[in-house]
């Protein structure tokens, strides 16, 4: 396929060329880079919603559910899994398979073509999540679907990148997760915009949520007392993304929904949650303060990619020279990257 | 403390000194630079250990106990204790406190000055784990210590890049987790020099380090059937330091060591293991190709940081300006990507 075909085939809504597309951008190719050009002017109309949660709590079936309660309200919906799976054992392929299975209750989705389906890998991908991650939502939007959910698999740092890309983020629990240090160690309690507790008929759903509200209360307060002091700046810088999100406190209290994700409990109320915080963003102004700060992120991550790209390509040589003399103890590594720079800026 | 008094310090062993050292350098303080630029030829010869694992496998036991054994043996020991923690809910200063506690079977370790501990939060750091621990790890090592242990603390990405800051990986796991996809997925499994099975007195110890053995073995075949392929450039550049690491399965076969540390059984055998494998690495030249690979990246990450820095004060309004025409689908971001690092280049 050319890229004119490929740039056409997505115009006219031809999965293939999709497919297609997001291959080349994952990849690397320059034609990636040439697609997201041509496509780009179409972007920015789909809600991006960013799906996390630790392994087991049911973010794929309650995604599934997702899907198909936005189909049934007419909705285009597109699915994103990003697994930090590895290149050997598994990664994207073994996503793909074992993710059809967890979808199998809803197997007509596959052959639904108001539905696009694909799992990508984070591992090794200088730059993380967010940087192949965002010009696939942004070919999956340009493509015309409303609504792109983005869904992490496994545990780790991916789950608090998913607020990178997404305009909502919604965390998945279950009940008896509560008062355990190594979901707060995670970090993913303050990054929700709407908080899911599944699997509700476990038993002790109340216990959770009823923990979950007194998190969310002691974020706002501490957000709330950061902001009016000195210190506000040195967090901001620290944990970036997340304080910026902590700060939506004030204006939007996440909402806490039980559900059922197998037996489809708790699916409207959440769908309601979900459209009712992209209408908050967009008349509060937060959806495009949201999307500058992501944008700022992703320029400056492909600016990281050109540098390594010109570090390795034509200034691979001295490169390798500055690394040398660090090896062997002649400069430190902060002289090191000070003399590239200099000759980065320079010497074109 | 002026800057020269601290680095004397560092020369006389004045541990208050060190401490002053690392907060200068995790908190990005002009002084951090200028204090590794000056102690920067006295680094280089610690062993540098990484211990990693899923919480609750017993890495903080494990860790105190090779304390203890390496100080029996005459060995300096640093630690540092690598937390994800979250800004708000805990970071550093709650891993200090939590770790003290599951140290509390050596508490007498404290107070021994051939011992230096200290946690670190790798939350919201640019760069990751690599920046600011490669700084602290070196200090450590300019202040003497012969072994340095750096632990992960809870579970994720920062696991994996344990192998980015040390010359030898230890994984440590427990019995009946294996056969679990969430391990693979980890992508733990590739990254070890060494695997430990910890709390082997509960039973299915046997299967799990089978298992295990299984796994090393099929990730070796698939390294050499793959390093014989096309495919063998691509692997290597998507998961990066994670195939040099399984490249080394040809001349390294990671030993199984099964252990129970809190009663100290297995420590011995384990502490044999990362001797056996320090001297592997220094008499097969591999050290140095894993030092170089890792300044390498530690390098380009300041290079990251120090333009980080340029587009935020010095280019920041044409930043901010080629941000803006991208949130308002005027032009994509890679164009303006190319267009800052134009800038960048040509106006200094």
């Amino acid at each position: 396929m050319r890229l004119q075909d490929i740039v056409r085939g997505l115009e006219e809504g031809n999965r293939r060329a999709l497919a297609r597309a997001i291959t080349y951008v994952e990849n690397d190719y320059p034609e990636g880079k040439e697609i997201m050009k041509r496509v780009f002017k179409k972007t920015g109309n789909a809600h991006v919603v960013g799906i996390t949660g630790f392994p087991g709590v049911g973010k794929s079936t309650t995604v599934s559910k997702l899907v198909q309660k936005f189909r049934e309200k007419g909705r285009k919906v597109g699915v994103v899994a990003v697994d930090p799976g590895s290149p050997f054992t598994g990664g994207a392929l073994l996503g793909d398979r074992l993710r059809m299975e967890g979808l199998d209750v809803s197997k007509n989705l596959w052959l639904d073509p108001g539905v696009f389906f694909r799992s990508m890998s984070s591992r090794g991908r200088a730059g993380g999540l967010a940087a192949k991650t965002g010009d696939v939502i942004r070919l999956l939007d340009a493509f015309g679907f409303d609504v792109i959910l983005v869904e992490t698999v496994g545990a780790g740092q991916s789950e608090v990148d998913i607020v990178e890309v997404a305009d909502t983020s919604i965390v998945v629990m279950m009940p008896e997760m509560g008062d355990d240090i190594q979901i707060n160690k995670a970090g993913i309690l303050e990054i929700g915009d709407i908080y899911v507790v599944n699997k509700a008929d476990l038993g002790g759903a109340e216990k959770t949520v009823k923990w979950l509200k007194s998190m969310i209360m002691m974020d706002q307060e501490a957000v709330e007392i950061l902001s009016k002091t000195s210190h506000a700046d040195e967090y901001a810088v620290e944990s970036g993304e997340i304080f910026e999100r902590m700060k939506r406190s004030s204006d939007w209290t996440p909402p806490i929904i039980t559900t059922v994700a197998d037996r489809g409990e708790g699916i409207d109320e959440l769908v309601d949650a979900i459209e009712k915080h992209f209408n908050h963003l967009k008349s509060s102004g937060k959806l495009k303060e949201r999307r500058v700060r992501r944008i700022s992120r992703e320029v400056f991550s492909i600016i990281t990619e050109e540098i390594r790209n010109i570090l390795i390509n034509e200034k691979g040589g001295s490169f390798r020279e500055v690394v040398e003399m660090v090896v062997n103890n002649e400069i430190d590594p902060h002289t090191a990257a000070e003399r590239m720079i200099r000759d980065l800026r320079t010497n074109t």
